[in-house]
C-alpha cells in the first residue's frame, strides 16, 4: 500500500507539474520553497486549490523566518529569539507546519511518503511564535474545553440543554448529548476534543487514500485537546491557510462566538459609536500593519484594538502591548455567573471552590469566591492598561466617566440577579420547583435568562456605551423587567393552583 | 388621448434630448441602442434617471448579443444558441426587454407610441438565458407561490398568522388576510399574483398618463404569477436594472428572504467562519469572473459559491456545473415541514400526499412520503456534487467528517419534534386543545416553534458548520429545551385547572 | 494653579513640538491653523492623538470658511452668508469650535491658559451652520430628552423598566431609575442632561488638571441637553472628530437608534433590496458629494438619501431640499403611541392633550389628538415630497403602490392594538390586572408588546418593502398574532384560577 502511495505521489506531482506549470512557475518565482512543501502543492493545487491560493496569499508564503528574525523589536511578527536551521530559508510551507513535531503527534501518519500530523496546534506554532503561545496558554479561552465539561455545574447546564428528550409516558427523559452534538453546540467554540480512534480508508480523486480517524473532527474551536496533548486552536482566529492578521483584527472574527444572547459582544459593537464608524470607513484603514498606529492606521477600535493588539501612537510610543491573553487588558468579568465579578486569577477556573463549595466564582447570593479572584490592586492596574487604550482618543474626564457608569451597571445587574435568585429560592422552598437540577424546569429557565441573557447584554452594552437597545428593549432591562415579573406570577399562580387543591 | 400622448412623447424626446444632451451623447458614442431605446432614455433619464444610470453600469448596456454567442462556452453568460434578428446588433436596453412578447402579456399598454409590457417575466428573459430558464422552472422557487398558497395545510398556517384579529364578545375572530398584508408578508419572498384589472390614470410629472393597473404589484417575489402565465421573478435576485452578477453572488441577496427566525441561513453564514472570511476580505474578489475561480477569484465561498455558480480551479477544471435549479445540489430539506426529510422530486410540491392524506412530505409521527421524495441514490449523487465545491478547499476526511455531523443533527431534531409532537397529541387527545386548526392555540404554537424555528436553525447552523450560537441559545438547542419544558408545565397546569373544576 | 498651569502649558507646547516635529511639519505647511489651534494640537497629537489624526481626515481641517462662503449654491456645505471676522481664515480647529461661545456655557474652564467649552453644542455649530440648526430645532429630535423625560406616560414606561427590583417579603419594588442606568438606556439615543457640578482634578499623563465636573457625561443623545442652555447634539450623526458626511450618510449612523424590536428602521432596510444592493456595491459610490446625485454618486439610496440629503438627477435637477427636520419628509408617524397616526405639527410633543386627558398623539382606543397633527392637505404635501425621492428610480404607479400598500398596513396594524386594548381593558375591569401603572403587570407588557414591537416592525418593513421577515415570523404578524392569543388564554386562565376561589 506504501509503495503504492509513493508511485501515486510520484505520477500525480510529475503530471501536476505539468498540468499546472503556469501556478508552480509563478510560485518558484518568487517564494523559496522547501521541497516537500512543493511536493505537496504539486498536487494540492489540484485537489485542494482553494487552499494553496490561500496560502499564496499570506504573509508565510513570502517570509524567510530567517528574515522576519532581524526586523526591529516593535515590528516583529515572529517571537522566536533562534529558530531550527531548517525553518530559517525556505518560506512558511504546508510541510513546514504539518511535519513539525510529528513524534509527539498521534495523528501524525504517512501520506505520499512524508509523515505528517493532520492537525497544526499551538505548541506547533510555537516555534516561531513562542511568545504568543505562552500568552494564550495563561487565558481563560485556553481553557475553554476544561472551564466547561469539567465544571459540573457547567455540565449540567450543557447536558440539560443539549441532550435529546424523548417524550415517555408524560415525562420528558434527557438523554446525554451526542458528541456530534455538542461538537456543533458549545464545543463549536470551546473546542472539541480530538481522539485519534486509528486509521480510516477514504476516498479521493486521487483513489483511497488512509488518513487517522479523528473524533470530533473538523474543529477549530479556541480550547481544542489537540492530538500531541496540547490545548487550543489559533486557527479560532487565524483561519487556515491565509493566517491573515487582517482577519483577526476585524469584528467579524470575534463574532462568530461572542455572540448574542449569551455574550453579545459583536451585536453590541456593530451598534455602537466606534462600530459605526469602524463599518462605515473601516475599509480604507489599514489592517495589516505591525504595529498598529491609532489614528493612521484606523480611527476607530475594533475588538483587537481595545483587547490584543500592539498599539502604538503615530510617533511611535507604545500604547499598549501586544497580548494574546485575552483578559489580560480586564479587571472585572462582564459575563456573570451567575454574577459578575473580579476576573479570575488563572485560566483554569476549575480550580475555584465558592464558599458554597461549588465551582463557581460567586455564590448563589452573590458572595465572590475572593481567593480565586484577582485583588483591588491588580484590578486598579488592569483599569490603567485599558483606560490607556482609551486615552489614545479620549481625554481622562471622559474615559473615567465611562468607566464608573459600567460600574454601576456590574452592581444594579448583579442586583438584579439577587432578586431573581431571592424569588426562585422562594419557589425552590415551597417546593413549586426542584433545585436538584437548577436549569430543567421552566421557572429555573426564566432565572438562567435573567443572568445569562438580559444582565450580560446590558453590561456588554454598558461596556461600549453603545447599543441603548441591548440595554434597553433588546435583551436589556425590558426584558429583566418583564421576566422577573412573569417569574412573580409564575410562581404566585403556581402557588394558588397547586396549594388550593 | 393617443394622440395627445404621442405629441407629448415627441415634445419631450426633443426637449430632453437637448437638457440631457452631455448624458445622451455619452451614451450614444459608447454603445449602440436601438432606436426605441434611444426614445426611452431620452424621457427616463429625465423622469427616472436613477434606473437609467443603473442600468448604464449593466453588461446589457454594453453587449451586443451577437458578440456574447461568440465566446468561449465557460465563459458565456448567454446560453441560447440563436438569437431573434432585432436583439444581435443593439445593446439590451429598455426596448429589448419591456417589448419583448407584448402580445402575451396582458400587461401590455401603449406609452408614448410604443407596445411595452410593465413586467419582464422569465419567459422573456429566456430568449437569450434558456437553459437558466429552464433549470428555474424545475425548481421549488419556481413554484414558491403555488407551493404555499394552494396547499391547505400552509394555507391555514398563513390565514392564521396573517389574518387581521377583531375581538368581540370575548372571542378573537381572524379574518381573511388582505391581499396588501399577503403581498408583504409570505407573499414577500414567495411572489405575488399580478392580475390586470385594467387601465388607469396616474398622474406624473409629465401630465396624467394610462398605465395598466396591476394587482399586488410592485413585487419580485421568486415564484410570482406574471400577467404572461409564466411563474417566477429573475429579479429577485438580479434587482433592476444593474442586472449584475455580483449582487447575486453576494450573500444580501439571499438574505432577503433567507432569514431567521425561520430560515436562519444568511444569520448563521455571517456568523460562520466563511462568513467571517468573506465580511473581512471579500471586498477584494472578484464577484463578477465567470467562471468563478476558487481560490482565485474567492477564498471563501457565499451562497451563490455552494448552490448555484459555474466553479472552476485556477487551473480550469469545473468542479461545479451552474444551475439555477437552487435545490440541485441537495440531497436533504433541512426546513422541517414538519420534519427534514429528503428533497421533493418535483419543484411543484402540491403534488405531494403523505401517508395520513395531507399535502406534507412527512406525516405527523414523520413518516416520508417517499413516493415524492428523491431516493438514496439520488441522493448520494446530489452529496457528492456538493462536495465537490467543498473540495475546492477541503480534503475528503474533513468534508465527510462534516456531513456526517449534519446527518446526526437532521436525526436528533427530528426526534426533538417527535417528542414535542406526541406531547401536542396529547393534549389534544385530552380535549386541552382542538386540533381542527393546528395553529391556532398557543400550545400549538409552541410547538410549531420547535419545528419552524428552532430545529430549522439548528439545521442551518449545522450545514454550515457556523454560528454555534443557533445551535445553541439563539434559537437553537436551549429554545428547543425550554420551549418543549414550558409546553408540558403549560399542558399539565391547563390539566390541573380545568379538570379540577 | 493657573500659573502652574501655564507654564506646564508651555513646557509642553515647547517639548512637543519637538516630539511630534514630523507631524507638526506635516499639518502646518498644509493648512492655516490659528495659533491657538496650534497649541492645542501641540499637546494633543501626544496626548489623544487618535482626536487630531481623526481631524485631519476632516473636511473641517482643510476648509477656510472664508473660502467655502463662495461655493455655488447647491454644492455649499455652509449655510451662513457671513462669518465672524476670526474664523475667516483659519481652518476649522480645536479651538474654533471648543471656544466659540465661552460666555454661555457652564461647562467652560481654563485649561492650559485658555478658556474653553468642553461641550460643543448646536447653538456653536450654528456659527457657520444655521439652516441646518434651525431645521434641527423643529425637530422631534431636537426634543427627544423632553418628549420622553416629561411626558408623565412615556416617563412611567421609562421607570417601570430600567428601575432596579428589590425583591422584598414576596413583592417587587421597583426604585427610582439611577441616573447611570438611564444615562446608558433610554437617554443613550433621547441624550442626557449635561450638569456642571462644579471643578474637578483629574489625574493624566500631563499631570493633575482640573476639569469641569459634568453629570451624565460623556454622551451625544441627539436631544441632550446642553451646559449651553441648548438641545440637541449634532455629533449624534457627526461623530467627532472627522465629521464625514459619509458616515452620516451611511446606514450604520442610523443603526444606533432605530433598531429592533421597538424601531427596526435598520434591521428592515439591511434585509430590503436597497439594503442589499447598498450592502453589494456601496463599497463604489460617492458618499461625499454636495449635492448628492441620483443613480451616479449611488444607485440605491441609504436612510439619508429618503429622508435628509440635498438630491439632484444626474443633470442637476433638485429632487429634493436637504432638511434636518428628520420628520419633514414624513405625512405619517409609523411608530405606535399606542397607534400610528399623523405627525405631530410640532417637534416638542408634550404640548400634545388627546381627548382623555393623556399626553399622548391617540386615545388607548385609537382616535387622534386632531389638533395636535398634521392635516390631510400637509400629509398630501409631505407625501409628494418623499414620492419626489422615489421617483429618482421608480415610476408613479410603483410609487403609488408601495404608499398604498402601506396606508393599508397602518389601519390593520392600528386595528390589532384596538383589538389588543379591549382584550386588556377587560382585564382591567375584571380586576385581573390594576391599570394604575400600565405598563408593570405581566398581561399589560403583554399589549406593550403588539404596538411597540410588533406592530412598529410590521410598519417599518412595509414602509420599505423589505425584510418579509419582520412582516411576518420574526416581531411581525406571527407574534401579534401568537401574542394576542397568549393574551386572550391568560386572561381566560387567571378568570378560571381565581374567580373559582
Amino acid at each position: 500500500m506504501k509503495l503504492f502511495q509513493h508511485s501515486l505521489s510520484l505520477f500525480i506531482v510529475l503530471s501536476l507539474f505539468s498540468l499546472n506549470a503556469v501556478l508552480a512557475a509563478e510560485i518558484t518565482s518568487d517564494i523559496t520553497l522547501s521541497p516537500q512543501t512543493k511536493t505537496c502543492i504539486g498536487c494540492h493545487s489540484n485537489v485542494t486549490p482553494g487552499i494553496v491560493q490561500d496560502w499564496l496569499t499570506s504573509r508565510h508564503a513570502r517570509t524567510l523566518p530567517g528574515e522576519a528574525l532581524k526586523k526591529l523589536s516593535l515590528e516583529k511578527r515572529i517571537s522566536a529569539d533562534t529558530l531550527p536551521e531548517g525553518l530559517r530559508k525556505y518560506v512558511v510551507g504546508c510541510y513546514e507546519c504539518h511535519s513539525r513535531n510529528v513524534d509527539n503527534h498521534k495523528d501524525t501518519f504517512t501520506h505520499m511518503g512524508h509523515r505528517l500530523q493532520v492537525v497544526v496546534s499551538p505548541n506547533d506554532c510555537k516555534t516561531c511564535h513562542p511568545v504568543e503561545a505562552d500568552q494564550f496558554s495563561g487565558s481563560k479561552k485556553y481553557y475553554a474545553y476544561k472551564n466547561l465539561m469539567e465544571n459540573p455545574v457547567y455540565l449540567t447546564l450543557v447536558n440539560t440543554s443539549t441532550g435529546l428528550k424523548r417524550f415517555d409516558n408524560g415525562k420528558i427523559l434527557t438523554e446525554k448529548p451526542s458528541d456530534a452534538t455538542l461538537h456543533e453546540t458549545c464545543l463549536g467554540c470551546h473546542g472539541t476534543m480530538l481522539l485519534v480512534k486509528g486509521m480510516k480508508t477514504v476516498a479521493t480523486k486521487m483513489g483511497d487514500i488512509e488518513v487517522p480517524d479523528i473524533t470530533s473532527w473538523p474543529n477549530q474551536g479556541v480550547g481544542r485537546l489537540n492530538p500531541d496533548g496540547s490545548l487550543g486552536a489559533c486557527t479560532a482566529c487565524h483561519p487556515r491557510h491565509g493566517f491573515s492578521i487582517e482577519v483577526a483584527r476585524k469584528p467579524y472574527t470575534c463574532s462568530q462566538c461572542h455572540h448574542e444572547p449569551d455574550v453579545p459582544a459583536w451585536n453590541v459593537y456593530e451598534e455602537s459609536k466606534h462600530g459605526n464608524i469602524y463599518s462605515s470607513k473601516g475599509k480604507d484603514w489599514n489592517f495589516n500593519a505591525v504595529p498598529w498606529k491609532v489614528g493612521e492606521d484606523m480611527k476607530a477600535p475594533t475588538c483587537a484594538t481595545c483587547h490584543n493588539s500592539l498599539l502604538v501612537s503615530p510617533s511611535g510610543t507604545v500604547l499598549a502591548e501586544r497580548t494574546h491573553n485575552f483578559g489580560a487588558r480586564l479587571w472585572v468579568r462582564l459575563f456573570g455567573l451567575i454574577y459578575s465579578h473580579p476576573q479570575p486569577k488563572l485560566g483554569d477556573t476549575t480550580v475555584i471552590k465558592n464558599k458554597d463549595g461549588l465551582p463557581l466564582p460567586v455564590t448563589f447570593t452573590g458572595e465572590p469566591a475572593a481567593d480565586y479572584l484577582i485583588d483591588a490592586s491588580e484590578q486598579e492596574r488592569r483599569l490603567a492598561v485599558m483606560s490607556g487604550v482609551c486615552y489614545g482618543c479620549h481625554g481622562t474626564n471622559w474615559t473615567n466617566g465611562h468607566f464608573v457608569k459600567l460600574g454601576n451597571t456590574l452592581k444594579e445587574t448583579n442586583a438584579m440577579t439577587v432578586s431573581t435568585t431571592q424569588l426562585l429560592v422562594r419557589a425552590w422552598d415551597k417546593g413549586l420547583a426542584d433545585k436538584t437540577n437548577p436549569f430543567d424546569e421552566s421557572i429555573e429557565q426564566m432565572w438562567v435568562r435573567q443572568w445569562l441573557f438580559y444582565s450580560n447584554s446590558i453590561r456588554y452594552a454598558s461596556a461600549m456605551t453603545g447599543a441603548p437597545d441591548y440595554t434597553s428593549f433588546k435583551n436589556g432591562w425590558w426584558d429583566l423587567t418583564e421576566n422577573l415579573q412573569k417569574l412573580l406570577e409564575t410562581i404566585e399562580f403556581k402557588k394558588e393552583v397547586y396549594e388550593s387543591d
